[in-house]
């Protein structure tokens, strides 16, 4: 499954290439950082090597390096935007796994005791929660 | 909480010490990969870091990077060991997001369509399908 190509239709590269939108939190010159449209819970974001690779299988090591280190820095920025009582990471790798968008992404979820995640890909979430969410964490950055 | 201490109390740091056993199937000078003892899946195993952190929220981005390196090389093997459809990769901060050891550590579980998931830190496998299931990965990666 690792040999299965790239295919530049799918919606992050859509997004990276601006041609639909985001509720962008994070940019740098590889990666970018922006909210779960259907958030499995308050704050879930994802982060995004710019350069295509289906997901981490076929990823180039070196971009996953550069990825990781967003991902930390973006976990460490939901916990203390969200108050969280602890952070959920996940990778998915092919639709067995649970993966929809096919562009290598990490999900962050914060996470609150007693409260169940919601199902993945679930139900969207209204734009202007997802804007102020995007807000909090942005804050949290200092960007 | 990425400012609790680091408790070197913990089931990963005694593996790392020598002081208990595991099913081994990857070390190198910064990372150590051995199969879950309570595993979600077929093949299910864990990547840590040999320095200590409590989480990623607290882990050096130096020793991160190489260990999302080694999750990588071990994710293809798995994947091919176990001729797995999906490969589904977690890490969890804080027992709010499923933490149950407090030494970092990356999930990795085969997943094959139509087969759910066992709950996390559910059943205890058997020692000698956990030693052949390492076998299996060890032989992927030609060690």
């Amino acid at each position: 499954m690792s040999g299965i190509a790239y295919d530049d239709g799918n919606i992050f590269a859509k997004i990276l290439r601006g041609e639909i939108p985001c509720h962008r939190v994070y940019e740098d010159a590889d990666t970018l950082a922006f909210m779960d449209v259907m958030p499995q819970a308050p704050g879930h974001l994802l982060v995004i090597p710019k350069q295509p690779s289906r997901n981490m299988l076929d990823a180039d090591p070196a971009v996953l390096a550069k990825t990781i280190a967003v991902v930390q820095k973006l976990a460490r920025a939901a916990q203390d935007a969200f108050d969280a009582d602890g952070i959920y990471i996940a990778q998915f790798n092919e639709p067995a796994a649970g993966q929809t968008v096919f562009h290598l992404h990490f999900h962050i979820v914060p996470r609150h005791e007693g409260e169940a995640l919601k199902p993945h890909s679930g139900k969207m979430e209204d734009n202007e929660i997802l804007a102020t969410n995007a807000e909090k964490i942005i804050g949290e950055l200092g960007n």
